[in-house]
């Protein structure tokens, strides 16, 4: 069907514009400095770098979170992962949690559908899978906004899982990775060789399906990638073709697919009504060594609150609305998509029984402004937790830290990363016990712009500007803490019945 | 005049892509990840970034050496710095250093002028100044093929020249502090405030001689900033304006510079024939603290041999013929420009009598062959000095270091650059002397596609593949080794009669 067939008059045009296509592109794990256009001089040149020559590029972006389950709970529902209960545990999702995202929570994806949207969903969850038993399905995506939910990854792709024999020499653990479809466990063991070709099939189909009826109805659709994520791996098309190897194997066949997306809007013809969204949930798993990501520079990764474990790569693409090819450095969040979509396409303040932590950014993120003096948002604090801990903020110009954990330093590298092979799969702050963290008093503190690498720490006694400054960020982070809500841990309540198997006892099927 | 005046038949398209008018933009001591197209998170999106989206960017490009004065031999001369004898004393000539770039090397200019072109330059020479008193000027530019020279910086722009009390509070020394105008000494100490806007009359001014003739005349322009060496500076309309700081409004100073010249090519309306290349001389000052540049995490800085000083930002701008927006993974020097304008503009082999250093690499240049598999060059090996000491080799994806001098590593931070603070105006590799130098063996090998950052040395010994890579770069040193000539050294011949001195003894002139 022709675009016109579905909306002609001017009302249409701004129907568009009021309620355009919302389209998030998720990787997995990849760092801030893992692209050629945010620098990295040995990943190729490729379609997510062409979708910043034809969008806008962010330099300050966070995630909610530095690992993955909490990040994505957090881009979900814009509200800091401790307040959803994202905390305990192994910072993460594992196949036997029985917790998962709580079903009150507003996802981005049902504020969406309430506002007349389509939704739809590929690839990895990490939010939770079944509370009672082995198939339950309680926390999958389905009941939490999505209409469409094609191939579904409900875990990571963990280094256990890996096929290509590089990581797991003797095969993958099957009770820890399988594949669904829908609310459906369909494959055990995960095989990879078609998977990012059959997301974009699942893509694409949902995309013909929104476009099939006779009025126009805007979608959203997460396309949430397992790549860049350890086990990695390549399909025939990609593998052994990068220079950085296989991480940039993987890295590329993703980029072919966010290449698939943008193509197919152009195709029919609502690229021009279809906001698209490219990031990544967090830092780079540094302990991967070769097989990990970079983070450009930035201190620390994954599993802490530097800026290597919470600055992410973020893309706008909006062709005739987003400007194309600059940079932008206005400071936002992942939380700040609840309330700018919220502003923008249900026309109205958010709900105010619920504590939000992002702000509406639509000028930012539209690229309208783009002179960082002009960044109303710098003047909003951002907090960094690991697990429970609140360890750091984010004001203005400034971090300041009050706790930190160990992060994977290059000194590391000699005895952890010998010729670039990992030792195992772990993160330095895998768990973030407070007898792990450091106090930090006075607060360690980095002026960001100056100083991004977080490698001279300023003076907050002798000066009295800074000093000033720090005691109303202590202001602010005790009213922040006030404002926290007890609410249940989703994570760490265990119990192995949980663990989706599809054919007792071996646990194996393929029916993809 | 229009430019229709001036060539109107096919054969003049003709004339103009092969002798197109060629202009090298020069950055002082600027790292590779300084520019926000390089991936810097708070360095301003500006002209050299617009530069870029119009252009293509090399992820991959060398300097002929880490320190300044060899550096730019190298680019000149298309030799490396030991067969000019760019060699001994402090690695750079000083005010009082009878030597210079030799008469008998060949330079860019020069080639060009035998070629037809009109040559012109403004800014930093920094290749010898003085041979016999204070004002013979044996060494400046117009003895070196320059018809035209403007503004003229014969050394750095030094912290002892500055004038803003951040790194010189007493103000500057009047005997290192200079500024000629061609051959003609005319301001000491060496005023900032108009500098950059002086230096861009400069080029409009050639621009206009240029495009003055009834016939064309192709032209060559060497624009030699001095931004963004310390001391820095900010004229008015950029001082405090960079979130980044002092180094952010310097580099910024210096973008609108480079926008200048771009502009002032549109509006004559010779864009499509003319190459414009921006690069740095080398790897940033980091023992700066937060006023010297970003590596972008690349290991070492200028000085010494590591990614860090040799690796530098690197744009080509010809539109219509370099592709838009994209990066070149090419493995390229500066010390290739001489073999390839030769045989692209004077359409012959390179003079068998003298010994170049670079090879031919058009394709490249313009970004015709972007695929790395394609990458012939990357066959080649290119040198790596300190001094008049090889320390390594970069060969196909591998760095081969056999020594390696310090460099200044993150954790000298704590003392050396208390908050952000220099020290003082010191490199870790200075002088490169013999005793300070780590010898390698087996050598550290890097392959720097999986790992850009030098951090996962390989094991050479128990590799074999790797083992007989390396006999074949030893093999390769000895050649390149026995084809060194000696040759006298130009650095570090002092005599304190040669310091420039406008009017003694105060030193204190401004004719400007």
């Amino acid at each position: 069907m022709e675009s016109d067939d579905v909306c002609t008059t001017d009302s249409c045009d701004e129907d568009r514009l009021q309620k355009p296509n919302i389209i998030i592109l998720l990787a997995d794990d990849m760092g801030y400095g893992d692209l050629s256009c945010y620098g990295h001089s040995s990943q190729e040149w490729n379609e997510i770098d062409r979708m910043a020559a034809e969008g806008l590029r962010f330099t300050q972006f966070y995630s909610a979170d530095s690992m993955c389950s909490p990040a994505r709970a957090g881009l979900l529902t814009g509200r800091l992962p401790i307040r959803s209960g994202i905390v305990g545990g192994r910072r993460v999702f594992v196949d036997y949690d029985k917790g998962g995202l709580p079903k009150e929570e507003m996802t981005l994806a049902e504020m969406l559908k309430s506002a007349g949207y389509l939704t739809g969903m590929t690839g990895k969850w990490h939010l939770g899978i079944n509370a009672v038993n082995n198939s339950d399905g309680t926390h999958l995506p389905h009941m939490h906004g999505f209409d469409v939910v094609g191939l579904n990854l409900p875990m990571s792709v963990l280094w256990t899982c890996d096929t290509s024999g590089y990581f797991q020499p003797d095969g993958p653990e099957n009770s820890q990775c399988f594949l669904y479809r829908g609310q459906k466990l369909i494959q055990q063991p995960i095989q990879f060789q078609t998977l990012t070709e059959d997301m974009v099939t699942d893509w694409k189909s949902f995309l013909d399906q929104s476009q099939s009826g006779k009025t126009r109805q805007p979608f959203f659709y997460y396309f949430s990638f397992p790549h860049v994520h350890t086990a990695l791996w390549a399909a025939k098309d990609f593998k052994g073709k990068s220079q950085r190897g296989l991480y940039g194997d993987n890295l590329n066949e993703m980029a072919w697919a966010v290449g698939q997306v943008l193509d197919s809007l152009k195709a029919a013809n609502i690229d021009k009504e279809t906001l698209v969204l490219f990031m990544s949930d967090h830092g780079p798993h540094k302990e991967m060594c070769i097989y990990g990501g970079s983070t450009g520079g930035l201190k620390g990764g994954k599993s802490n609150s530097f800026e290597g474990g919470f600055r992410i790569p973020f893309i706008a693409w909006m062709p005739g609305t987003v400007p194309a090819g600059a940079a932008s450095p206005a400071i936002l969040s992942t939380l700040d998509l609840i309330p700018t979509f919220h502003k923008w396409i249900l026309q109205r303040n958010l709900p105010e029984n619920i504590t939000f932590d992002g702000i509406d950014v639509i000028d930012y993120l539209l690229g309208k402004r783009l002179d960082p003096a002009l960044n109303i948002s710098q003047s909003r604090p951002l907090f960094f937790y690991c697990n429970q801990h609140l360890m750091a903020v984010r004001y203005r110009q400034y971090k300041i830290h009050f706790k930190t954990s160990p992060y994977f330093s290059d000194s590391q590298v000699k005895d952890d990363c010998v010729e670039g092979v990992p030792k195992g799969d772990w993160y330095v702050s895998q768990l973030c016990l407070l007898k792990d963290l450091v106090e930090q008093n006075p607060p360690l503190v980095y002026d960001l712009h100056a100083d991004p690498r977080e490698m001279y720490s300023l003076d907050v006694i002798g000066n009295t500007e800074l000093h000033l400054m720090v005691k109303e960020v202590e202001r602010i982070v005790e009213s922040h803490k006030n404002g926290i809500a007890e609410v249940p841990n989703q994570l760490g309540k265990y119990d192995p019945k949980l663990i989706p198997c599809c054919n007792y006892p071996k646990c194996e099927c393929n029916d993809k």
